[in-house]
């Protein structure tokens, strides 16, 4: 032990990885052509894998086949497969060939870029790529760190990730005002009834502090009215965060950008690229009107990482846009997103989903059991099967969903809008054909039919 | 537009992803072949990127061999290069082929494991493998939002991001006992200035709840002693938290783990397998005693994450061990990279680096110019210029580190430990062999005789 002469394995001499990475590209391109096989959903017990693996790290390595055996054998069972094309739950989680390479680059390279970063940067705004989440609601939140008295609104659609960032920076869920949206406005947050608690908190002694609006909201796709919001947020001197992590994606195309009207009105927009915008996970942009307030609450400067460069405020040093230290290079992966797909797939692909979408709510209008519950936004459609008894009504959406993800042929999943459960169809797997959509729709029929002779017949 | 069958383009088709795929393999391969001619620390300045790209993104798809000639055209003369094996800087950020390999799975599975994980764990604990940070020492500090009168403890050695972590949650810095330590104690945390604030604050009328101790800092490498912290957090009931992210990946090695003795008193630990232990960025291993309190701190349950699963508390839901709700699946690397490897080769890659990191030192100790400052530890050597007057010897060392730097031919860091500038040698990088050492000692030496030739006898 110890001496270098002595060990014949080498972690990283080229000939090893160009042979071991190659058969793993074979092994992931074999199981796209195979994604239809499994079924969508994980089907195993909670725990199972642990019976299958042994208790301990081997002493002696192991070769890449055993491996990627077990990876066949015990992993790939055990997972939900989000790049199923029968994959409709949540939102889509979109990998690509081009974000697969960029992230392979990134991980070749493995720079760790939390200084001196010279990133391309298509749009000459300050945008930071990270991780941090499906939904990066909470990160400007940061800024808020210490001040008393902070009152935060959203709708009561906002994503509980908000919620979850509130909390984390020490303010007290209950200076949350979470404001009530109905069917009447599709979900939306009302201007009105934000200006009247703003009014109400400010008269009670509260200092209203910071908006969040939504594009696209998880439950339905409800869109925030962006313009409307917006200049209350100024009125009142509120940060105003647009979180448009799942339809930001969307707007890159001319008719979906009116969503975004009002926009220079924002503070702070996250969008994810992982979601709609095929670039493998993860990748969140952030833009910050003015990045200055973020890096004044988040700015660590230790002596390790003193430079020329950091001291002299030429450069960006991202270390100060997000709470961990370490960045991995994820602007390199959209980067190559982009160029690879140009903007003319980009909105194809945008534009293929959303007449996918369109399709299955057309679909599901001729069933007359059935019924669209919100207007289909972007590529979400919210459906039910009807029934006169409220209750009644959502424990049989509940079986028809419970059906369909269980024959292991489609996954989708539900929420919960004006006290009505509902089954959320969303359409965004990166291989989707139409035919998916349409097998996706006679299962569902299939399965509503079976239920209904089980049940009895649906009210109407 | 909008018609699927008009696009001949395919985001995701398994031949075209093959194709690309081995071409940016073969690329990648090629660039660690070529690593060495490349300057390590990047010599660009800042924003230069900006002039040799396009303003806007392109509307038409460009091809995958012109986005990999900008890649080596502009990208690549930008980076710092990690992997060099002439990198000695900060810590180190280990690749290997089985890091990458495991990264391809993670990403081409392109899975978001926030809930169900059936995640492989070989040491049967409850680990959480994050990309949160470098330095994930602030992670249990969630725990603490909200609790008034809290009392934080740490040497002023500990790393910068638990500063970050506790502002971050809404304590005042003033509220970070912040000990001193000397080159008395090669800059360990001593247990008696411990217990003295302590009982300091608490006759104040504060009440202490946090500590933390680091295995291997980053300034200088030194240890706190786990044991006796430990029985000083148990006895006033504080939080202990270890910070190993540098050399908890050295504790593989039996010769090494008595630096962990006591780690059955503390309620978390933190590594970082994405620094000494080949496992490609981003991988931070979190355990924590009681995970229940981490979960109560962070859990969000939304509607839309419900499911039969998650209702019966029957398996481990990570997104309540973290900020973000998305997650990708790092585990599946950290395991290939452990069994690629085996526990043998884990071992031996610790030790080659460690018995490097003793050449040089044995090096420096030969030239009478030079001083080791503080005993090396693991693989990290501090050292310098010896001069007789304090402020020249900063000076000459911060002249003699940008000299090595600007060379080109190796790059290092800096700290500052107990006043003095030090310069930091860091042994770590994965293709790193005995002749990169002997090369890096030689290229100081000959840049040391510049200087004192330019600047006039070294005082001894």
């Amino acid at each position: 032990m110890g001496s270098l002469t002595t060990n014949t394995f080498s972690s990283l001499d080229s000939d090893g990885f160009t042979t071991d990475s190659k058969m793993v590209i074979d092994f992931i391109a074999e199981y796209y052509k195979n994604i239809e096989n499994y079924p969508v959903q994980s089907q195993v017990k909670p725990g199972y894998l642990l019976t299958k693996l042994p208790d301990t790290a081997p002493y002696c390595q192991e070769s890449l086949e055993d491996v990627l055996k077990d990876v066949t054998d015990s992993i790939i069972p055990g997972l939900t497969h989000w790049q199923s094309p029968n994959f409709f739950a949540y939102f889509q989680s979109n990998a690509s060939t081009a974000g697969f390479v960029g992230e392979m680059l990134c991980t070749g390279l493995n720079v760790v870029g939390f200084q001196l970063d010279c990133i391309p940067c298509s749009y000459r705004a300050r945008i930071h790529c990270n991780g941090l989440d499906g939904k990066d609601a909470q990160a400007p939140i940061y800024i808020f760190v210490l001040r008393k008295w902070r009152w935060f609104y959203a709708s009561d659609q906002t994503h509980s990730t908000l919620l979850k960032g509130v909390k984390l920076v020490g303010i007290p869920s209950s200076n949350f005002r979470c404001l009530s949206t109905s069917f009447s406005s599709e979900f939306s947050l009302s201007p009105q009834s934000l200006e009247d608690a703003i009014e109400n908190d400010i008269k009670a002694g509260y200092v209203p502090l910071f908006l969040c609006a939504t594009v696209g909201t998880t439950a339905c796709g409800a869109v925030d009215p962006v313009m409307d919001l917006g200049k209350i947020a100024r009125k009142y001197n509120l940060w105003f965060h647009i979180d448009a992590a799942y339809a930001g994606s969307a707007c890159i195309c001319p008719e979906f950008r009116h969503y975004l009207d009002g926009i220079e009105l924002a503070d702070s927009l996250s969008m994810n690229p992982h979601k709609w915008l095929l670039t493998n996970m993860d990748c969140c942009c952030l833009w910050v009107q003015q990045p200055r307030l973020l890096i004044e609450s988040l700015s660590s400067n230790p002596e390790f990482l003193k430079n020329n460069a950091s001291e002299s405020n030429a450069v960006v040093d991202y270390k100060d846009w997000q709470i961990a230290l370490s960045r991995r290079f994820r602007a390199l992966k959209l980067w190559i997103v982009i160029r690879r797909h140009g903007i003319a797939n980009l909105m194809f692909h945008i534009r293929s989903h959303v007449n996918l979408a369109k399709r299955f709510e057309s679909l599901v209008a001729k069933d007359s059991r059935f019924e669209v519950v919100v207007p289909r936004r972007f590529s979400l459609v919210c459906f039910r099967l009807k029934h006169n008894d409220a209750c009644k009504a959502s424990e049989l959406n509940r079986k028809l969903l419970a059906a369909v993800n269980e024959s292991g042929r489609a996954f989708m999943t539900h929420s919960v809008v004006g006290g009505l459960f509902i089954i959320r169809c969303a359409v965004g797997s990166t291989l989707i054909e139409e035919r998916h959509v349409d097998d996706l729709w006679k299962l569902i029929q299939e399965k509503a039919t079976d239920l209904v002779e089980e049940t009895g017949a649906i009210g109407d």
